[in-house]
């Protein structure tokens, strides 16, 4: 039962596959009006492309999206948008040495079993290129947001065992660009980098988590019970390849704190309801508080290595598979964007649902 | 906008508060043929019962569910199943002290400021007492999980920081219903209790984590890209009041590992492929590989509690706020039911989305 | 799958059998701060009810709605609001020598083949029961409408083949309650009113027309390129019981029109945009134009008759059926407050999903 | 609220506009391993294409389909698959005078008002050309139907007061394509095609119906209470451009009935259980019964003229409107392959809902 669509007003449905013609989204239900560029979305697709920086994978592909429909005279109509992002690299020869073959922790298994025939061609439609759609609805998605001030930051706060010293907050998200990696703390940056480098040259990869932060989001979004504002930002982020877990607020600390530790007092400052400290994490019974929201991403380590692994073929036959060149060692520093436009999707189409209220 | 709806083929429907008539489901698009008395369903919501044991509310309430509709002659007719839960205790004087005012890190002020207008009795509908509707349903997925060979086992696994240790693994899930912490591991369960009753004493609150394993999934549940099992999982785990985090297979763990020590390797055994290791939780691409399927599920400590808290009324003045008696100072050996029927129920979901392949 | 809901942002969801304990009406999506009360939805009820006039079926069901959930304070409160119609006459052996039999032209067979069990007292959850949980809906529907100005009126129109004179047009609203067919124009109900006693002094049943016009609402309203008002509005009525035919505007008529006869000319009138005529019907590109909305819904004659008629058993066995009293000569008579509510259900909806664009 | 997606399980979500760089359809839930080629859409696009005879539109173009992804070595996969169709005519020039002006009985006004803009070229996505997609996804589903025994075949009924007689009955469905009306019986045809030609001479246009029947359909399709078969069968017809009325079975024929003519007696024929008479069309209680589904479709004459109209600007100003060549003077010849592509989808999704039971 299909599953490539997301979000209930603003909605996106992504297509394509990892060698085909190309990879794209159909936004159905952006408001009209908005002055959108390709120009706009091709920055933040830059900012996941491969080949950007030497930590990661080094295929080229320049990712030029061209928006196909839906805007007029250089602004949205209200009608569906359709952008495309052509392959670029489509030979699928490189492929063919695992065309029979299951990688382990790829998903060749699970598509084979479910529908019975798959695009093997560097895991088709179950690679992270699927992605780089997300993040062009997300330029979108983020355009429309800062029009009701709403800021979206994601960047890498952990990379292996490094992780963000305490001096690192609060974050200063003008920091975040500043180096490869994408994480806003200088030196934490470079012990990160010279990780990823060296699990490279062993032929290796290494998991991370990815924090993000919403700021100027109203109160009053999220809708109850089921569709609880961090209910919907934790299955947008699931949704992204190699995530595995996700907390807001405290988080897994929660689980060892006292309700009068965790517990945000409300006062009132200007005539303004806010909370002293924000353990919640800016959402309160599933819905926005007006507080910042924060949140974490654990991303598991890229499943392609250069060694030799244990694995079957179609037959079920024993055999051995290894990765060729061109991959990532790390996933986080071009992950980035994708948790940002997926949460930018997601605080959209709230903040559009709760117009039905007003 | 509507979110009292989960599921797209076994949909549930929840409605009711906490001090109203009573709160219920309503299942749509349940098989038909399926034998279900109340007497089942009841077993299931004496396990989330207030009442049931020393470390919990000790309301007293019996929950008991009724029938009323889409059952015929003991069998489901594909028809809508209605299950009413009546409330015993409607007084709502008990809450006229807060009627105007912010409960901290309750849903008070973000429904006040959402809906314009709110039942201040118990919470209303933002009360946990919304659960038990979820846990009748979970009854009925669960029983049709069994008919597939599906079970689904949740369990205490932390509360503070007690972690159950290394020799309580492989889980003995027939342990878990041997202590009123639900814990699968004695001595770490008499540890659990011991903290809650202390912190009751202190008229204070704690966190926990509850686990949840699930044992003959068969594989190919899931629907990428945007509906992967584990994102449904999450967004299902997240729904429930409390719930701070959601990680599956290594979660936050796997951001520290490498992908030489991640990846499961496939080997065929007995003419049925599995993989040697199960570090990615039984789903793989988003789609279940026929591995078991675990994860966590973290919560916060319940915000009431009997120290007075500063806060604003209705009208921003600052105020102070105290939790009266009758609350639970841990969620969660009441939670396991309703993780287990989250789960359920959206395994389900997918066991049906999955048959419209075949 | 699921077919019990309707709506996008005004959902309802029905539930409930002829002859079980009863049935009603789940309202996600309402918005807050309505007043309603039970008595305004028995209003409606009343319009529906059996035994309220000599030509219909003589059944006695008072049909009282008890609101169960989502009202406060005399108030909704934007949670789910339930409300529960008990049935009274629970009576299942007057149905017991149809229990294997397959009444013509009814949904016994269809509902048989599809879920392989049925309830067979009075047609289970096909019987037209259903209906009224859709008007209690309905009730609540059409009190917002009335609030944004918005009027909806259905009538009876057409008996067999005693239509409405030219002389009856436009029609006077006024007079649709004024007799028992609910026919807008005196003379012509009188006519109506006798072919139905004689048909039923057959034995038998005859069809008939509702038509339904809706007054006040605003352009804009309609979502194309599917969501279309009158696809929606379609939709609605063809899901009604009995329904065989829809039709907005000219309809039919509209296939033996020219262009320069249907072509509805724009003029300003006082500054407000409107149409000359309105051959239309209101609806232009799928989206309101805010001329009168009116349309027309053809009901077939009920298929339970007195005769007896050849039909085959579960066994496939050639055997006889014959209806037993009190069923209904024509339904429209009590069918036009079923045409209302689903109009005032699905223009809330699409007005409720328009505001996401302001 | 987005509006351009249809079905649940077999979902359509199509884009593009009259003018811009083409137009096309995301497929989401398709089947996997099902061969198609851009052959095979190309021969149903030439049934709906401009220019393929005298009577239609001569504007040149040659709608020619690109399977974008989805399929891979020749069979769908699973996965979304989009099929792109380039305009060829993108010239805007020839709309500039219409530019400000709301063309009577099109679009125009509503766009305007709900969006707040709006493509006027060629009316935008409110042009019928956007069917084109939808005629390119009928064809995947009419392929697949064809591997389950249905077939869907529509046909023009009726052109302005030129009806089938009674010898056309039953209809010979291999003689629609013996001439370039689409209807099905030789003296008819041309009685309609020289009306088609009158009208055009008059500068004028004509409304028609369009009749379908549906075979081999099994029984058990449609999911009360409100997705019944013919509701969504019915929905799908009238989210077609200029589509005024919809009918099943005896249609508006069945109010002028009595239940004795119109009821359908069952009969075990070699083991299968028939209706001896077919006035129910197929569809009894909302689910297929195994027998022939029918119905018409009403088309309003197209809103284009020659003659001047009467209207206003978007200042509201008194002006007039003409249209210029190239317009369609009877839509129904064209839209056969239409009313067949959104059966064939509707068939197809219900049949594949209808899986999750068995």
């Amino acid at each position: 039962m299909a599953g490539n669509t997301y979000g209930k007003i603003f909605k996106i449905t992504t297509y394509g596959e990892s060698h085909g013609k190309g990879i794209g989204v159909v936004i159905d239900g952006c408001p009209a009006n908005i002055p959108i560029t390709e120009e706009e979305i091709a920055l933040e697709l830059d900012r996941r492309r491969p080949g950007q920086s030497a930590i990661v994978t080094q295929r080229k592909e320049s990712d030029t999206p061209f928006i196909m429909t839906g805007v007029f005279e250089g602004v949205t109509t209200g009608m569906p948008i359709n952008i495309f992002i052509p392959n670029e690299d489509q030979r699928s020869k490189d492929y063919s040495h695992i065309a029979d073959k299951y990688r382990p922790s790829h998903a060749d298994y699970t598509y084979q079993v479910k529908y019975g025939v798959r695009d093997y061609r560097g895991g088709g439609r179950s690679s992270a290129r699927e992605t780089a759609a997300r993040v062009a609805a997300g330029a979108v998605a983020k355009k429309i947001l800062l029009q009701y001030g709403v800021t979206v930051n994601a960047f890498v706060s952990q990379v292996g065992n490094i992780t963000l010293p305490n001096d690192a907050y609060p974050i200063q998200t003008n920091l975040i660009e500043s180096n490869i990696v994408r994480c806003p703390h200088g030196p934490t940056a470079q012990k990160m980098e010279d990780l990823i480098r060296e699990v490279r040259k062993d032929g290796d990869t290494i998991g991370g988590v990815i924090s993000c932060i919403i700021e100027g989001c109203p109160p009053g979004l999220g809708e109850p019970v089921f569709d609880r504002l961090h209910a919907d930002l934790g299955k947008a982020m699931l949704s992204i390849n190699a995530v595995k877990g996700f907390e807001y607020g405290e988080g897994f600390k929660a689980a060892t704190m006292r309700g009068s530790d965790h517990n945000d007092a409300f006062v009132n400052e200007n005539d303004k309801i806010v909370t002293k400290t924000n353990h919640s994490g800016g959402i309160q019974g599933g819905i926005s508080n007006g507080m910042p929201i924060f949140f974490n991403v654990a991303f598991k380590p890229v499943a392609t290595i250069v060694t030799a692994q244990e694995s079957v073929d179609m037959e079920g036959n024993a055999t051995s598979v290894e990765g060729k060149g061109r991959h990532d060692p790390c996933v986080v520093p071009r992950a980035v964007p994708i948790v940002e436009s997926m949460a930018a999707i997601t605080i959209l189409d709230h903040l559009l649902r709760n117009k039905v209220y007003h």
